[in-house]
């Protein structure tokens, strides 16, 4: 078949480290077009808006919208309505409403909607799924502790109604694992820390129950300087599992397993392209139905003011 | 058809006031048991908690939930995991994802779920809905304002995480919206007041988008002294349509329309009969995602304590 043509939307960082070097190694797609406010990308058509880039290119089949949650929604409709394959980063939208929404627009459009989960393309995500099947599991353990500063430098949207603060990174950890677990779970509790100056939490910490009364933990923390954690330790009857650096790294009883090298924007765009190939959509809410939930039910403390730039106090 | 046997859990206020009147008028059931820590039912069996009303009469087909909804999914799940047909009060859950569950176990189980939205069944609600399906909608505008000293007095588990504070009258309004808009409509922005001493809000400001771009407000308060208000108003290219009381009045351009009396659990109960002589489900948590989406998305504002008793400042 030959290569999709596709329109990148919001020229930011995550585009710039994994998006457009993915792109370029597809066979699958050809980036022909980007729009955005800030940004542009050499050797494209590029566009401030996605609205002129429609318009200007109506060649474009797919737009993958690399963009904050805020304002994604707005422009997936836009694009869906003009009949063209979307995929999303994640989480795809900033309320679950809107994502239905989107859904909706898909169906009627007959075009394909792939909201994305970049972490369950971790090299160790399927493994360790497939490892666990036949396992049964006593305990779940999550804990996501990064530095907000060094992984998300002067980035206030994150903070921002609908930003998601520290489950921005914490929504990875939950999609990788409602992914590997074979069975529904559900927050039980909730403790979300927000900045007195900021309008979304630094830090969470949940309990969740499963159909055996599992007990699975996540930690969630933005405040995270020296090393950086992204594990998720489930113990078994049979043993116990480690899916760690986000999941690129999986070791059994302590073992490190084999695995390929990380690439998951590279998966996620072959997934996108099978998705389109087959006129298919993959819209699964679960992640982010546990993040609405802990804002729902968890328990709020205020915690000290969070700035970016510490020597400028900003 | 023999009256279905139910057992009712939770005999609070709700359950005063609404579910026994409603099964004392019912041909469709027959309230044989009830369970609760606190009150007691005049002239059924009385258990402190469901297990041993199950495990004592196993004759009972279907439980009603009349209990907050904090503790109500343990005892959701246990009645469908034996198999007895389930009616949820409004919000169905404290999480969106334990109500999944439920629905995963209804389906499991071969027995019927009804996730009741009680304001959907005022008589206002259905003709509401008709009036409006060929007309172009412009604006929406619900406020819902109420005294939650009058109307829960002492009730602190509504300013609990999970109680919901002022959405649990607030998810009223959303029910009645989502049921008389053809339309899905999606948040786009939302002010939270939460009291300094409480973990839910006690006011709201929503505002909604639609396919259209139609204008959805909402605006819930639970400090209405004087008049209370539970209006939703709805202008239209071929005039203004007024849902007020709850639902339970009509009035089109403002000329009152004919309604039958105000029979909202009646309704409910007819319902799940439906449901249950059917073998279906009826699951629709559009009302709690929008609540969910706003917690999400709502900056928090900080307002002065509430306390339930003025003159004792408890």
């Amino acid at each position: 078949m030959a290569p999709v043509k596709l329109g990148l939307v919001g020229i930011g960082k995550i585009a710039r480290d994994q998006h457009l070097p993915s792109l370029g190694r597809s066979a699958d797609f050809d980036l022909v077009a980007a729009a955005s406010r800030h940004g542009g990308v050499d050797g494209v058509a590029n566009f401030s808006a996605i609205g002129e880039m429609l318009d200007a290119m109506p060649e474009i089949e797919a737009v993958s919208l690399a963009m904050p949650p805020q304002p994604r929604h707005q422009v997936a409709a836009e694009a869906l309505m003009r009949g063209k394959h979307v995929m999303l980063e994640k989480p795809p939208g900033a309320t679950l409403s809107e994502v239905e929404h989107l859904t909706g627009l898909a169906i009627a459009n007959g075009v394909s909607l792939f909201a994305s989960w970049h972490s369950r393309h971790a090299p160790g995500v399927e493994p360790a799924k497939a490892w666990l099947r036949a396992k049964r599991i006593r305990a779940v353990a999550i804990t996501w502790k990064e530095d907000v500063r060094h992984w998300h430098p002067g980035q206030d949207w994150i903070f921002e109604p609908g930003g998601l603060g520290v489950f921005d990174p914490g929504i990875n950890a939950l999609s990788i694992a409602t992914a590997i677990l074979s069975f529904p779970i559900w927050l039980t509790a909730a403790s979300l820390s927000f900045p007195s100056n900021r309008q979304a939490p630094i830090a969470a910490d949940l309990s969740f129950s499963g159909p055996a009364s599992e007990t699975i933990t996540a930690v969630f923390d933005f405040r995270q300087t020296g090393p950086q954690s992204w594990d998720i330790a489930v113990e078994t009857d049979d043993g116990t599992l480690t899916l760690s650096a986000g999941g690129a790294q999986l070791r059994i009883d302590g073992t490190a397993e084999d695995l390929p090298p990380e690439a998951e924007y590279d998966s996620l765009y072959s997934r996108f392209a099978a998705l389109i190939a087959a006129g298919d959509r993959e819209v699964d809410l679960a992640p982010m139905r546990h993040v609405a939930d802990a804002f729902l039910i968890g328990d709020r403390q205020i915690t000290e003011p969070f700035v970016f730039d510490l020597a400028r106090g900003a």
